[in-house]
């Protein structure tokens, strides 16, 4: 094992860190909340300091295998959420460790679950940090590392493919920094386009920034207590938009902006993905008819929840705890199904299940003519072996995690519908859950231990489970 | 496609239900439950009618693929249960068809879950009559056509393979009609000595038949309405003994008939499922502690309770409904796991999570030492490729099927609990679950579309998937 190289990953990932916590620091003093700028200030000095201590001294051997990968991914996302719940102690608003760890990995992994029963509490400085954590997450904090970083003399896919999420990762072009520069530049393109959208709606730039932030990295943190029920429809339906568009296989504008619209529009998975929704819509609009005053708040309200779950984003405007339960029932399935691989969504990915229904047909045809060979193709090319063997191993690994997480949160004795949607919310980095951690409450009311199983559950969900086990595998630390 | 050799197992599968009605005939002659007889001799009549009927003329052709098998095999189920349905109807105790057909199938597929809200209004022979299609349905009615009829020139592995539960179907000896003829006399000897048991017990001879066929099948269909609460202790416990027995791998008693103890005690999925009862009953224990007067009454439920879930017997003998959350999402998580492969009970079976949790482990080695060969093994054999394949797209369907039905279920706008618990009742063939379906409830709440999915769940998860799926698609019936 490489040992440097992971020292040395990590201090880099400090730097980063200490980098972005700028955000919140601009936004301390834009909005003249001094009484915070010592916490972070001292969060960055921290952040300085440990990451001079890892990486002052670069590693010769710049060497990184798949095993290295996945320990640098797995430990940076850890480290990255203890130093950044820095500030939500030392201020004070989030006193208790394991609650604030909760609250700073629900940000990073793009969760938007919550601890904290009034967030109008907090300063706007905070706020922002939560939701920039949102944005940071989401298209992944070592994805930017490489971009930013010549890192290794030539490969850093094992990086790029420990922290992204989906099946396949797919270069957009040969060079994997090019890549990694690509896919944040879209990233940066999309986000600014929104700001400046919700900017135009009427609001004040620091909710322009937040909730962009919020609905680039898919995450769900807000700034009113409310979620999103109180702003105009204008803006509902800017986020709704943008929440679907985050939800999209970046190669998809990749494609667009090569001027390949044919083959953008033929990527099955983007399809399946709009498919989905459109069905969802229908289906809960006729569901829910007569809930709304006429058929355009219906839409309106329907299609915000449907991109904001299956994107898994976890912004509401309507409590669908409230929704009859064939329309609640969907909701759950779209938490599972997630959005696209290659997006900043989380949930299963639209593309394992096509993979996995694919592979049911496959077998059904298998049955029937046990002669004959039978390809498993997607865009028109054969899916490797290797690709449907990880897919199904991953929904095995997938379907353990969530049953023991679900045996041990069932110790604080809660119902079984608050306990099933918490682990169903927090693996797949939705945020609210239905009955006790819905979209109009929070998951306050577990103790420590459970707290602490949501928060390992959410970076499981978001490192797409291998990362993690791999880190606390013995197999791994056996010479 | 040979649909003459599916006409002819058709029609000799009503031969032997035909066969089977003499079980209630006697049993409402020794009640002298007279006005009950001509039903059941229409019944026979019309199954000797209708089998004559396909199976007059022996088709020329008798091979079997593996096509024709899974299609006999799924034809062959559905018929039994119309057949099975009408002595419901007719005498009126159960007059709407869905209903009929639901407690029919509910009583081959060994559910146990049952539409009736007063069990003890239905007569001896009918409430038998439900007990001994757990019994038929537990082993399986095309085992027992190939153990009796030579079917064809030489194989019918398609068959037994179509019917018989689990992920790879182990033949005890060379000649397939053997193994179907030592599995039944197995079946026969644990059921008789169960009986005898019974009987020592205090029963007459009515409740330690219809008991045992019920535990035998692990079906769950009791002839009082407390269920086996009521029993004496003895009652409890034995039934306790024999509902763990017959969720093991019957394999493993022919080895040990063949004096291959070693062997026998070597068998990882046994070992395994004994394993998981243990733990269950010790934390559950543990959980339930201070409820039961003492730790012997706190055993015995408990024991009774898990053993009758992961057997998927659905046997109870108190309200699972009451123990806290913990213990609930024990046997909740037991519901799906199932007894062992090879055994009369339901489930994913535990083979097939363990094949599931070392491809895992598998997993996870591979991405440490990508060039390392890593081997799947069982029972010191290693586990072929095609079987691996068949658990993942078994495990892929079992999911989609299971949303599915929750979907539609839905629409009936019961509580999620009680809409999970529903599907995971049926589809794993356990027979009760939580809230409004728990332990001392029943299905009669349903609409007839939500009946008719849960029955069609009840087959699916008897028959294993593929030979519904298969007979429904199109694939099958295309030139």
């Amino acid at each position: 094992m490489n040992y440097r190289i992971i020292r040395y990953t990590l201090g880099c990932t400090l730097y980063i860190e200490a980098f972005c916590f700028l955000i919140p620091l601009l936004c301390a003093v834009f909005n003249s909340e001094f009484q915070y700028i010592p916490h972070i200030l001292f969060s960055i000095a921290l952040c300085v300091l440990c990451g001079f201590l890892l990486a002052f001294k670069k590693p010769a051997d710049k060497t990184m295998y798949a095993k290295e990968g996945f320990i640098s991914v797995a430990m940076s996302w850890i480290i990255i959420s203890i130093f950044g719940a820095i500030p939500f102690m030392t201020t004070g608003f989030i006193p208790n460790f394991f609650d604030a760890l909760f609250e700073t990995v629900s940000g990073f992994t793009t969760t938007g679950a919550s601890i904290l029963t009034d967030v109008e509490a907090l300063p706007k400085c905070l706020l922002l940090w939560r939701s920039f954590s949102h944005w940071i997450g989401g298209m992944g904090v070592l994805v930017f590392l490489v971009a930013i970083l010549p890192l290794s003399g030539g490969d850093n896919m094992h990086l790029i493919k420990a922290e992204s999420p989906g099946p396949a990762v797919s270069k957009l072009v040969p060079k994997v920094r090019s890549t990694a520069k690509i896919l944040y530049l879209i990233y940066i393109g999309i986000t600014v386009t929104q700001i400046i959208l919700l900017k135009l709606g009427g609001l004040d730039w620091f909710e322009s920034l937040a909730l962009s932030f919020g609905t680039a990295g898919t995450g769900g943190f807000g700034t009113r207590n409310s979620g999103i029920a109180e702003y105009s429809p204008y803006v509902q339906n800017i986020i709704t938009i943008f929440m679907i568009l985050f939800g999209i296989d970046f190669s998809f504008y990749y494609l667009i902006l090569m001027r390949k619209l044919k083959s953008a529009l033929k990527m099955e998975e983007v399809r399946g993905y709009l498919l989905i929704i459109l069905t969802a819509i229908v289906v809960i609009m006729i569901n829910c008819y007569g809930m709304y005053s006429n058929i355009w708040d219906n839409l309106r309200y329907t299609a915000f929840q449907v991109g904001s779950i299956i994107t898994t984003t976890g912004y509401s405007t309507v409590d669908f705890n409230l929704w009859p339960e064939l329309s609640k029932t969907i909701i759950l399935i779209l938490m599972f199904i997630g959005a696209c691989a290659g997006s900043t969504g989380g949930g299963i990915k639209v593309s394992r299940i096509m993979i996995f229904l694919k592979g049911i047909f496959k077998e059904i045809k298998l049955a029937i003519h046990p002669r004959r060979t039978v390809k498993v193709t997607m865009n028109g090319r054969m899916i490797e072996h290797e690709t449907v063997r990880g897919v199904n191993v991953y929904m095995a690994a997938y379907i353990v995690i969530f049953f023991v997480a679900l045996l041990i949160i069932s110790i604080d004795n809660f119902d079984f519908t608050t306990n099933f949607s918490a682990v169903a919310a927090t693996l797949n980095n939705i945020g609210p859950g239905l009955n006790l951690v819905g979209p109009v409450s929070n998951f306050s009311c577990y103790s420590d231990l459970s707290t602490f199983v949501l928060t390992v559950a959410m970076l499981i969900g978001r490192l797409e489970i291998f990362p993690i086990l791999i880190l606390f595998s013995r197999h791994t630390w056996r010479k």
